[in-house]
């Protein structure tokens, strides 16, 4: 049997390793590390690999292809998850997911294996996108194999067994928290923030804890910085004036994002697999480019467009989070999402203070917004006709006007 | 004839009130002045309208019914229009309206008459709300009268003709901008705005012009303000623990919130009639509400109420927005929002700084987030079997798999 | 250990009892059945039942019940699946098993058990009502048990089962399909159903299969008939000007309309669990009060409300349908639908034949239509002005005028 | 002034052309004709023109433009306005408008001119169009002009007027109703329509009026009659096994659907200016379409793309009522919808019979529907696996279990 296996040569993946070979018939393990922005120690990971028991690596950068065919058309959509959340996690899951299923598939592999728990939305996210790429393949996912977690009850367990196994760990200090980090985000859950009281932006507390991308309000300068992003077709193409690669983009906008300590979200959330979890994110860049973008389409899409979309947004967003990146309905709404950024092309720039994201200005040649149309003052043009509005008053209130006649205003009393 | 007119004493209905009068036949003209927290002053305002030739004036303090039957109503949806406004003068107008047609019902008027511009959404909010409570009222817009506009070309003729009918106004100094306030907000446009690349938040520039109700960022304290709300069924009924009336609640979080600067918003907006414009918004207290409320409901509201209700906040928002407040598909929304509502009861803190609004704990009697399913840790009760998640994932996945194996997987490549 | 048993005194559920009972620790079994208009011969199920082990039977009568509280808000809200399917199993669930809740608390019972497939709808449905209703209550679905599909792998077991075990069970010959019938249809799935290119309407060969509620259109009178259905506040009360009660308005409509062959549906549907499949329902009574109820409300229903339920009619449907009838999401929609519903007041006629429901007139005390308003003709009321329409289309053509001009016309090419 | 009219040669648009001209300074006066399955005599026309004034005539057959571009994209989407009407005159206009703007340019107009009232839809769709495609050409709508309808008060009015100017019209008898007919539908409306308690369908009162396409279902034949229509991604392409182009798939479903009667609608309408208004229509071929379309879609649409579509078809079908073709929120809906269509592809068999529309098979090389994973019968591709449901069940029911642990099952107590 061969399996690829999600790997990072920390303590969980390299038990998995080892586990996943030994009790599935001694089967090829292939070794698999995404770098989607973790950055995290990559030198010396294959060797590690080979010496845990596998005999192949793939490392390989797909940060390019994360921030322009994942990050790029989900802030084309907007999508914030419950309000809140900028979905940094759930959008990298299908991308990790279907190289897997891409070497999978080169490796003439049985299955692919992971090790993401099984009371998380990362499982859903792995096995979904491994289910619209490629049906028969067989997931391995020992975390939801109850022996599993009775021989590895705890960290310890893990780290004995590395010790037996001679498997090569460093053994970094336990937080008091988990985390996953990638170009877009950092994410904190579990431990301490398992209270919802526990205040995550106590800068006495967490200074050294949640600030990995990102500086505390309080800790930001004490001066504004301006920054300017153009926008062609709904996508930022350039930085202060510098045209740039989506990557290039994420990681200019995260360094300024992070100094001035933006993007920082502490919520209670729910998963797709039925609880509330809560989570603090760090998502300095992602959260200027979803302010940017929601300021240059004020200013160039139609009303009608944004109020479908902005309708439309719960359900895409619903749809990230759950893990259906590669289903039908999520490319049909990207269809729309498309159609309607088609003249979202300008510029915008922003002011970053002390933990938040102020517009300092936006323009456009293909602005709608048209200041002689809404002026109070004498309008040249005559676009408006001021008399207009009475027809357009009085046939919108007809229905009204027929309806409080025929059933009083009573009906329409206050209901609390 | 009979009108009543909704005045306040300025310029413009003062103009109005006489005009009005002069052109309907010498009309009785009955003044009606709401207060609504706009905190102008009321004194002298009775003999200021007769001398403009009211024959009486109702000066009604509706600031208790605003908070708790418009204001609060509204926040329990969730409503915030096209992701930027919190509907501060939009919620007002059909409480005003409401009161004018209350007055016209009791005084046996003919018509009411209004001084909103033709542009405007205010025109739309005010005469739909009349449709809808007394349809075979009359109304009078003398912005929309051709002759009315070549009358007052501007500022000056409106001067000269108070001059002239010796109506007593008080020349105030003409701002660069127009502006509305009341308990929820106060909003600025037209004038220097009308540049959307215009800084609103530069301190250099406007430190005088739109910080009526709350400071700048950068003139916010260096030192951070918690606050706790108790929420009931959707309300914030209490305030750092005080039990408060939704007007006191309104009260005090404008004092707390304009002192730190929070619910600053400048945005381009899609007006009902057809255009965009440009405005500027403090709403310290709702701002606060709206955030803290989000907060309360991520702890105790059920996922799928929570985004079936996501989806609908835009078409909410568009209704009140529009001026739809007392329509059946407001109140129909409004019932949904209702029910979705009624355990949303708890207790949030807030932190207060430099224009920013950050959540520092959410707790509830009736919270829905149950720590002991969330956890990494072994969960003693046992209310989430791991194992379960296969199936889930299997079933969920089911769809995917047929799709991928009739269609093949190209048909999921990405569309750009 | 305690269990209660959905029980018809059928082979199946026949064999579940003594299965169950023996597997669980000689448990205690409680039968139960309901009696929700499927016709079944109850007479002598109370000692069949005990003779095949169980210590208790409830016979309950829920007719009314399933008529007032879960067919006819059901019918308030428009709902149909995908289309096509009036929902008739999926509303049925819900009760019965909120009956069996009741019971198992009644009897202080450990856990309740079903024969529903692990393929299909009604599990879920089952399930999720136990689990919004008695989060703690054990559930037992022997069809989702391995070892119970390896014992039983087809009918002649069971006989030879019931054999063995003494079970007395009436040996009933084998139809080439499954059925379910309660009040509000009769369903029929698989077997030669299985192809969906077989024709379930065709008279030749389904004359004696699909036809136990209604005859084919074929086999209708050649004579239509009329039926007068009044209407109160979205529900039929009356039927040919006789007041019934919701029970009695499905039983006279059933036969009517089965007469004439109405309300026949043969579709291929999306199981919640993730497949599609095929089925032929015949649901007489229940498709004329859909149409009837349309039409009441196409008199007396404001636009904007219709409009905005049916944009959520599929997800209401979906909630039915799945299984989420005691969810808060779908009680949040149904309050929505009740006050959609307050003036839906009036009289509907409509014509049966051969198999077509037709409406021949609808009138309302409450009715929106105005036909002084509507007329092409002079109109003394004056209600409206037709130059009002001008200003009505400038205003909404502005933004489209704008766009245009801005991005020209050829940016609304057709997009194939 | 060149003046582009939409022109018929009927009464009505005949004294429009001369009392156009004479009113507008003389104007030259370009009539327009299109031919979209109106079935007009177009034979004489062009003189008929001419000797009422017109300097040029365009007589433009756009049926293959009709069905291919406009009616065929909407069928797609599946759109039925307020659950009843094909919108077989709402999707005409923007065609008709859109060529009298290519006229109006190609012929360096200032102006077009249509003859709808000002009590309907029609003017609204014809001038959204030409704002959305012609943003600065001006309109010219007499009805809507008080000085013409005091003109016309009636139809002798405009017969007396064509006798004084000698404009040649023929006395056609006056119906007691107002129609439209194109290659989709028929309408009528007015007259005796007016009462909705009218029964359009009694043979008796209309066989001689309502059933120019279609026969009353009682005179329709005794004899069912089959259809056999494929379809290639959401378009049917070929009728009983021949390959047609969209027009020849509408005339040859028109002439067998009218045969057997079907699609007759009877409706009370809301109409988009603010009214409500009843309609009787004939859409035999476009319901053939509709019914066979939806169900080709139950095999081969994907559940969540269907449930997601069907959400969306009430705000498509308003879109199109309105008049909104041409505008951006309805390309971003198309967008959606035809990502939806690229595997809507298969056959469907329908039987016609007394008014009915019935399937009798569907079948699709690319059906996601698979009899092995639907069946009740042991699966040998074991693609599912029903203990999967225990886990799916368990997780869909998580939200509902602690729902009910915090806050009771009372809280889900029914509404009513």
């Amino acid at each position: 049997m061969k399996i690829v296996l999600a790997y990072s040569g920390g303590l969980d993946t390299s038990v998995l390793l080892s586990w996943i070979k030994e009790n599935y018939g001694n089967a090829e393990m292939i070794a698999f590390c995404a770098n989607i922005g973790q950055e995290d120690e990559l030198t010396g990971l294959e060797k590690k690999a080979r010496n845990t028991g596998a005999s192949k690596i793939y490392i390989d950068d797909l940060q390019d292809e994360f921030a322009r065919d994942f990050i790029y058309p989900m802030l084309r959509a907007g999508a914030i998850y419950e309000g809140q959340y900028f979905l940094g996690t759930s959008i990298a899951r299908p991308l990790i997911a279907k190289r897997m299923v891409e070497i999978a598939q080169a490796e003439k592999a049985d299955a692919i294996a992971h090790g993401a728990t099984g009371k998380g939305n990362d499982q859903v996210r792995f096995e979904l996108t491994a289910a619209a790429l490629a049906p028969d393949l067989q997931i391995i996912a020992p975390w939801r194999d109850e022996s599993y977690r009775e021989q590895f009850p705890g960290r310890q367990a893990m780290i004995d067994y590395c010790a037996e196994k001679k498997i090569p760990v460093q053994a970094s200090a336990k937080k008091p928290y988990s985390m996953d980090r990638n170009l877009l985000h950092i994410s904190y859950e579990a431990g301490i923030l398992e209270d919802p009281w526990y205040d995550s932006f106590d800068p006495k507390k967490n200074r050294e804890y949640f600030t990995t991308l990102s500086v505390l309000p309080e800790d930001a300068p004490d001066k504004a910085e301006f920054v300017t992003l153009d926008f062609a077709k709904g996508d930022c193409v350039a930085v202060n004036g510098k045209k740039l690669s989506p990557l290039a983009v994420m990681k200019t906008l995260n360094k300024i994002g992070g100094k001035h300590g933006v993007g920082r979200v502490d919520m209670v959330e729910n998963r797709f697999v039925g609880m509330k979890s809560r989570g603090v994110y760090e998502t300095p860049g992602g959260s200027i480019l979803q302010f940017a973008h929601r300021q240059i389409e004020s200013l160039t899409m139609d009303r009608e467009v944004m109020h479908l979309r902005d309708s439309l947004i719960p359900k895409y967003a619903e749809l990230v989070y759950y893990g259906f990146w590669f289903a039908p309905e999520r490319l049909a709404l990207q269809a729309l999402v498309e159609e309607s950024q088609k003249n979202v092309t300008g510029t915008v720039r922003v002011k970053l203070y002390k933990g938040g994201i102020y517009v300092s200005g936006r323009k456009s040649e293909v602005s709608l917004y048209n200041p002689h149309i809404a002026t109070m003052e004498a309008d040249p043009t005559k676009a408006y006709n001021q008399s207009d509005a009475t027809g357009f008053i009085r046939l919108n209130g007809l229905r009204l006007r027929v309806n409080s006649t025929v059933n009083g205003a009573k009906n329409l009393a206050k209901l609390r």
